[in-house]
């Protein structure tokens, strides 16, 4: 039995909710996690406010995949093991390291869904642009990071290892849910009447997320 | 220097503020740890809804001592001790634990600031009473609860015991608060404007939260 390019498609787009709901849960859980190393309440009302805007954007998605006839859980189920195996291996050893894996990482998974929902139809795309939206609460980011930075400069040289590290981690990641998704791979090489990407333009595409990989760790002070 | 009733009141007002916003904030990191014991997707997302929801109104809680002149970390701050202790002791060992805390712990707060709320000026009353609606979200515990004593009778037996042992321990952090704070001690005893409460008004003020508290309870399917 030969599925129809709709099924096809649908199943993609699910996929991709899926795995940035998935994302989403994970982001805010951590971020949870992460704040009791926090130096004061404040920067934790801070911390927090982050995580709920986080979850706020996952029930959008969530609502999304229940119009797509998807089980939300079962969507997001099939990425468990891959974001759970990112976050095992870029647990924050402190404060610092927390808030540049938030910044870090929140940035560079927005970049790519946001490159990746370009092929996807306008509902979908506009759920998962808005559940992307910075709602500025990283301001509170830099300012920490920049004040820790100027305090110890020593700080600087293992923060930007960090941020190559957080950086290599994601990218092993996303390639090994690409390859074990095929839904999504067939996604960017296109169909009959979608287009596509082609191998040059998945190289731009790495090239503009590593160039606004660059920009964030200039913004928090840092070499990239 | 005898300082005015205006004072005192404003004093006593922001420390039950404090208390309030920081039981939310350990409210929500316990309710996000705990629920890394959920046995799927859709159990974390329903209790990072109930967690959200818990922060949502710490917001408002920090905007009304804000508009009392007061720093919200340095207010929340001095209640920190008792609330992370009373957390210490009652640390969930598994999921239906943690539910049950969740439901039974903010409950029994809940009632407890209420009760107190009523000897407040009527801005603050309404933002605490607005703190502390219930978002309905407690249903989902209720179902999980019994659909777990239905399945396996014995844990009917070991939650209740958990019950009791929680509301022991709040009362116990209850009463070190009340005795530390001598601006709470004054706002429950009155003053020359301001009707208090003497000792058969508290007896009856404790009833009333036993009472709500069994009610919670067998709510649950729990005796109390």
């Amino acid at each position: 039995m030969t599925e129809s390019p709709d099924e096809d498609y649908r199943r993609a787009a699910v996929d991709l909710l899926g795995a940035i709901a998935y994302g989403e849960l994970s982001a805010f859980e951590r971020l949870v996690e992460d704040a009791k190393m926090a130096p004061g309440i404040g920067d934790k009302i801070a911390i927090g406010a982050m995580a709920t805007s986080e979850f706020a954007h996952l029930q959008k998605l969530v609502g999304r995949l229940e119009e797509l006839g998807a089980d939300p859980a079962e969507a997001m189920q099939a990425f468990q093991a891959s974001f759970d195996s990112f976050h095992a291996h870029t647990a924050p050893s402190d404060y610092y390291e927390g808030l540049i894996k938030a910044y870090v990482g929140d940035g560079l998974a927005a970049d790519f869904y946001r490159e990746i929902a370009a092929y996807l139809d306008p509902e979908t795309r506009e759920v998962i642009i808005a559940s992307l939206e910075d709602s500025g609460q990283t301001a509170f980011i830099v300012e920490r990071v920049r004040a820790g930075i100027a305090h110890d400069h020593r700080l600087g040289g293992r923060l930007a290892l960090w941020g190559r590290r957080l950086m290599g981690e994601a990218l092993t990641q996303a390639q090994r849910v690409a390859g074990d998704r095929d839904s999504l791979t067939a996604l960017l090489a296109g169909g009959v009447d979608r287009p596509g990407l082609d191998l040059a333009a998945l190289g731009r595409m790495f090239t503009r997320l590593t160039e606004l990989h660059a920009a964030r760790m200039a913004e928090l002070g840092l070499d990239s």
